[in-house]
């Protein structure tokens, strides 16, 4: 698909059809992902792949604060067939950065202008999305309560230095509506987020 | 062109030649960045764009700790007729967490599984990337130096709720060999990064 059709056609799916993902697909949006930029080509992600029936109700056990829990956002939710969940690894850029071509001496957090292990991992993400898009799929960025992020980490035996970003579900979209903040919000005109030259309020 | 195209062109270019970018070419990034996700369509972001030799000039008086510096780097990323500076912010997060919708009764930032407001900026940062691509232009994302911040926020007047993410400098690329640490490093593996159904070490 054209990058611009991609680009327009990209929007958070929040249901499923029974239609299995091809293992391919899955394949090439983690090549993808993988060639998302980082700082200093640190490249501290990783990505858990939950593509069975079993894993992916393991991880709504594990990340939901209420088992008894039904809505229509999880009902939908619940019938991606793939999840994959992303993970931020600050160490790798504490550790990258202290290298000698780089030229600090320490692992001081407070030389960072931005937390790159985070923003590195987000376009890491949005290749994954995109990717989906491009592969005729749909899929959803969403995130685990912080209250649940022991209960996840221990049901996968995720180690404590990889923070998760959120959840990715995919799957081929069902028919639905447009739903979600997008369609109550409104998206903000270019003009206003936009400066040029000299920050206007 | 084709989205795999895109992704698997993309690359940082450090090194530009004089010809001139587009203004349409501009504009497509910014509709593109504006069309990232966002967690609860916060869209917390705003985009400096410098596309004058003035002001691209004061971007590097304004960044550069030392305006003597003569390197390699700087020399070819001065020759970017344009830079765009990405600002994540906080408060737009905060205050959209708390409207009643979303059921956060305060702006508590211990309620936030990652800081989104800089993993979207991320991401709308990335589809300036791409875009430059999908335009037959090359980019670079670079860092701006903590120690700089407050002279770049005064030279053009932005206010301090919102976060520069670095910069990026964007034009056609000159005809340069691959450089940078993506070549003395190389890419992990994906079969390293990607863990199926449970984390293994």
């Amino acid at each position: 698909m054209e990058f611009r059709e991609v680009v327009r056609r990209r929007r958070m799916v929040r249901s499923f059809t029974d239609t299995p993902v091809p293992g391919e697909a899955v394949d090439r949006m983690m090549e993808h992902a993988t060639r998302a930029p980082s700082a200093g080509f640190s490249q501290g992600w990783a990505f858990l792949v939950l593509d069975t029936p079993t894993d992916v109700a393991r991880f709504w056990s594990a990340t939901s604060p209420d088992p008894q829990a039904d809505n229509a956002w999880l009902r939908g939710m619940r019938t991606a067939p793939v999840i994959i969940v992303p993970f931020a690894q600050k160490d790798a850029y504490l550790d990258r950065y202290a290298e000698p071509d780089k030229g600090w001496s320490d692992r001081d957090e407070a030389r960072w202008v931005a937390p790159y292990w985070y923003v590195d991992t987000g376009m890491a993400s949005l290749l994954i999305l995109q990717t989906a898009v491009d592969e005729g799929l749909g899929a959803c960025f969403f995130g685990i309560p912080v209250s649940r992020v022991e209960a996840f980490r221990a049901e996968f035996g995720v180690p404590g230095d990889h923070a998760p970003l959120g959840a990715i579900a995919i799957g081929h979209p069902a028919a639905t509506p447009k739903q979600g903040s997008v369609t109550r919000r409104g998206r903000r005109e270019v003009t206003e987020v936009v400066h040029r030259g000299q920050w206007r309020s």
